[in-house]
C-alpha cells in the first residue's frame, strides 16, 4: 500500500504550517473553491440540524430526487433510485473502483487520487497519455493497444475514468474525443467513470458539454459534487448518477460497509441546492466568472514569464510547461518554487506525469483573498483583477517565475511564449 | 467481493418500507441511539456553518485537542497529534483495516461491518468465539491457537478488534479477560484495535472500565464517536486514538484518499462535545439510564418468555438465544419474527454466529418512540417504563414472543427461562 498522504491535501497542509510559522507563500496548491457558503445554504444547513439518523445509505429522497432533476435539466433522464449519494464525491469514486473492479484505465495526467485509490483497492491503473490539449481524456486509439496488450498479458480492465472539464489542466476533452472513447468502451466492454465535478465551472457556459453519459448511458457513471461549483468542500457532499441497478447495489454494498451516509444536516442543504434556485444558480454564474478571469490572468503571466500552456476551459486550474529551465524534474521545479520564490505548486509527478516533464499544477481559487470579506468582494467585483490583493498576488507570481529563469542559467534551454489556444468542442 | 447491503442498515431500511406500506413493525434491529440531538450541539453546529474548506485530514485541532482532553479524563494520557477523526468510526475502523494490513482476528459474533470490511479490503477474518458471558472479545487462549495455526500455513494475522463494550451481545468483557488478551497480542505481536463506542453508555459506570489502551499502549488502537451516546449517528463523526506516529501516518494516507475529512461544520460541534460540558454530561447521564431501564425491562420479557439471554451490561443491545424454538436457522427466526409477527430483529448469523444457533440481536433503543417528543419525554421520565408507548411497544414483543413458541411445537424442545447474570468486571 502507498502510504503518502494524498500530494494535493499534503501540499496544503505544509504550505498551511509554513504561514503559521510567519512565511509569505501565495498558496497555489490546493484544488479548494476558496469561496465562502452562500447564505441560503447556511440557512438550510440550520434548519435541517435536527436531522441526526443514519437515513438511507443512497441518501436522502429529496437529495436523490433534486440531483435526478439537475441531471435532467442537463437532457439526461434520471431515475432518483439510480442515484447515489456520498460524503463527498472522493468515497464515491473509491467505491466505484471496489464496486467495478477489476483495473482501470486512467488518463495521464490526472487527478492525484485516482491512482492512489486504484492503488488501494489493489487495482493497477493502466496510465494512457492524454492527446495535446485534451486533459482529462486517454487518447482514444493509444486505449484500444493498451488494453489489448494488458489483457494479452491477463490482466482484467474493466473501467476507464475521465475527468470533464479536467483537473489538473484545466482543458476540456472535444466531442469528438469523447465520442470515439464511447465506441472505444463500448468495443471493449469498459465501463465508463466520469468525473463532472468542474461541470458547472466550465467557463463558457455557452460552448456546450458532451457527457460520455449522453452517448453511452448504459456503461458510464457521472460523478459530482457541491465541493467546487458551490464552495463545499469542507462539507463533504457527493453525488453518483449509477447506469443500472446491478451497479448501484455493488456501490451501496460498498458505501453501506464504509460511510453508512452523508452527514444529515448537509444532505438537506445539498437537496436543496441541486433544485437549483435562482440565488445559487446566480452565486454558480458569478464563481465561474471569477475562476474564469482570474485562470486567464495567471495564464497570461505564465506566457509572459515563458511557459507553454493550455488555455483554461474550466474549473481553476493550469498545467504549464516550463521545459528548458534548468531543472531536471517537475518536483525540484516545484521545490525551487515554494523554496526560494515563496509560490506552492504541486509538481506533474503528482499527477502521474513523467518526473522528468517540468509541469506543475496551478490552481487559481485560492488567491481571492484570505478572508471570507475579500472573497466575497473578489466575487461581487466587476473588475476581480483590480483589486489590490489579487493584483498583489499576480505581481508575487510574475516576480517568482521571472526569478526562476534567472537563477541558474538553462542549458541551451530553448523557451517559447506561449498560449494554447482552446479547441473548438461541439 | 461481498455485495450485501450492510445487514444492520439493510434491515433499517426495510422496516422503514414496511412501515410506510402501514405494516406495524416494532423496530428492534437497528442500532441507532433513538434520542434526539442536545439543542447545545445545534447550536456548535449552526455557529459553524460558514466553515467550508477540507481542513486538515486528521480533523481540526480544537478536535483532536479535545478528544484527547476526553481520553486524558478517562485515565489515557492522549497526545491531540495521534488522534486522528473521521465522518464516523466506521471509515476509520475501515481505514485501520488497510493501515494495519494483514489479518483480523474477530470476537464471534461480532458487529456486522467488521467482516464484511475485511472482505472489502481484501483480508481474510479469523473468527474465534467470544468466552461465555463475555462477548466482543475472543477468548484468549484460542486466539493463539488459532493464530499459531493460520501463520503456520502462510497467513499474516497482524490484529486483533475487540468491542468494548460489546454490539450485538450487550455485555463487557471482564478486566481479566482483557489482562490475557493483551499478554495474547504482545506474544503473538498483534496490534489491538479496540472499538469503545459504546463506552460512555455502560449502564453501571461505577462498575469501571478497563480498556486494552490502559494496558498496552504501545499496542492499541482506541476508536470511538457520538453516534451512540450523544445519538449523532446522522453526523458522521468518529476518533481514533494510534498508538504511533507510523500507524497514524498510513491512516491519514488512507484517509486522504478516500474521504477527506468529516464535515467542517460536525468537527465544530464534536469538538465542543468531546470538551464534555455540564449538560451533554447529563444527557448521556440520562441516555444511559434509559438505556438501561428498557434493556432491562426488555431482559425480562425475554426471559419471561423463555428465552436464555445475557444481563445487558451496555449500550442498548441484547442477544437472546431461543434454543428449542422450531426453527432450523436464526434467519427463519428472525424471518418468523418479522412477518409474523412484527417484529424486526437481526439474526445471529449476520453477526457471524453459527446460522442454527438460535440467537437474534435485539436492539432497544428504537423503542423509545417515533418522534422527538416522545424521545424527549423518554429521556426526561422518572419512569420511562410507564409511557404508554413503551408499555404498548413492550407488549408487543411479549406477544411475538409467545406467540412464537406456540405457532408450531418444539420437537422435543428443553426450554429454560434464564437470565445469566453480568461477571464481576475490576
Amino acid at each position: 500500500m502507498n502510504v503518502t498522504l494524498s500530494a494535493t491535501l499534503a501540499a496544503n497542509e505544509d504550505i498551511e504550517r509554513r504561514r503559521r510559522a510567519g512565511e509569505r507563500v501565495l498558496h497555489l496548491a490546493f484544488g479548494e473553491a476558496g469561496l465562502p457558503v452562500h447564505p441560503a445554504l447556511r440557512e438550510r444547513l440550520v434548519a435541517a440540524s435536527e436531522h441526526n439518523g443514519y437515513g438511507p445509505v443512497a441518501g436522502a429522497f429529496e437529495l436523490r430526487e433534486a440531483a435526478a432533476g439537475y441531471w435532467r435539466r442537463r437532457g439526461l433522464p434520471t431515475d432518483p433510485e439510480l442515484v447515489v449519494c456520498g460524503p463527498g464525491s472522493k468515497p464515491l469514486l473509491y467505491g466505484l473502483l471496489l464496486a467495478v473492479g477489476g483495473d482501470v484505465v486512467l488518463p495521464m495526467p490526472s487527478w492525484v487520487s485516482y491512482a492512489a485509490q486504484a492503488d488501494l483497492v489493489g487495482a493497477r491503473p493502466l496510465l494512457v497519455p492524454a492527446p495535446p490539449g485534451e486533459g482529462g481524456v486517454p487518447d482514444p486509439e493509444r486505449v484500444v493497444s493498451s488494453v489489448l496488450h494488458a489483457r494479452s498479458r491477463g490482466r482484467d480492465v474493466r473501467s476507464m475514468l475521465l475527468t470533464l472539464p479536467d483537473n489538473p489542466t484545466g482543458t476540456l476533452a472535444s466531442a469528438g474525443t469523447i465520442g470515439r472513447l464511447v465506441e472505444v468502451a463500448r468495443d471493449l466492454d469498459l465501463t465508463i467513470i466520469s468525473d463532472e465535478i468542474y461541470r458547472d465551472l466550465l467557463h463558457d457556459p455557452a460552448g456546450g458539454f458532451l457527457s460520455p453519459a449522453d452517448l453511452a448511458p448504459e456503461r458510464t457513471v457521472i460523478t459530482s459534487g457541491l465541493s467546487k461549483s458551490l464552495a463545499l468542500g469542507g462539507w463533504r457532499i457527493g453525488v453518483a448518477r449509477l447506469p443500472s441497478v446491478v451497479l448501484r447495489d455493488r456501490l451501496l454494498a460498498v458505501a453501506s460497509e464504509i460511510w453508512s451516509s452523508p452527514a444529515a444536516p448537509v444532505q438537506q442543504a445539498a437537496a436543496y441546492a441541486y433544485t437549483e434556485p435562482a440565488e445559487l444558480v446566480e452565486r454558480i454564474d458569478r464563481s465561474r466568472r471569477l475562476h474564469g478571469t482570474v485562470a486567464r490572468a495567471v495564464c497570461d503571466r505564465l506566457v509572459r514569464a515563458g511557459a507553454r500552456v493550455d488555455a483554461p476551459r474550466g474549473g481553476f486550474y493550469l498545467y504549464p510547461d516550463f521545459t528548458g529551465l534548468p531543472f531536471a524534474t517537475s518536483a525540484e521545479l516545484a521545490a525551487s518554487l515554494l523554496d526560494g520564490h515563496g509560490v506552492g505548486v504541486l509538481p506533474g509527478h503528482a499527477f502521474g506525469d513523467d518526473p522528468k516533464n517540468l509541469r506543475v499544477r496551478v490552481a487559481t481559487s485560492l488567491l481571492y483573498g484570505e478572508t471570507a470579506e475579500r472573497r466575497l468582494a473578489a466575487l461581487e467585483a466587476a473588475d476581480p483583477l483590480q483589486l489590490p490583493w489579487i493584483r498583489a498576488s499576480l505581481d508575487h507570481l510574475s516576480e517568482a517565475l521571472n526569478g526562476l529563469g534567472q537563477e541558474r542559467p538553462a542549458p541551451g534551454g530553448n523557451r517559447h511564449a506561449t498560449v494554447v489556444p482552446a479547441p473548438v468542442t461541439g
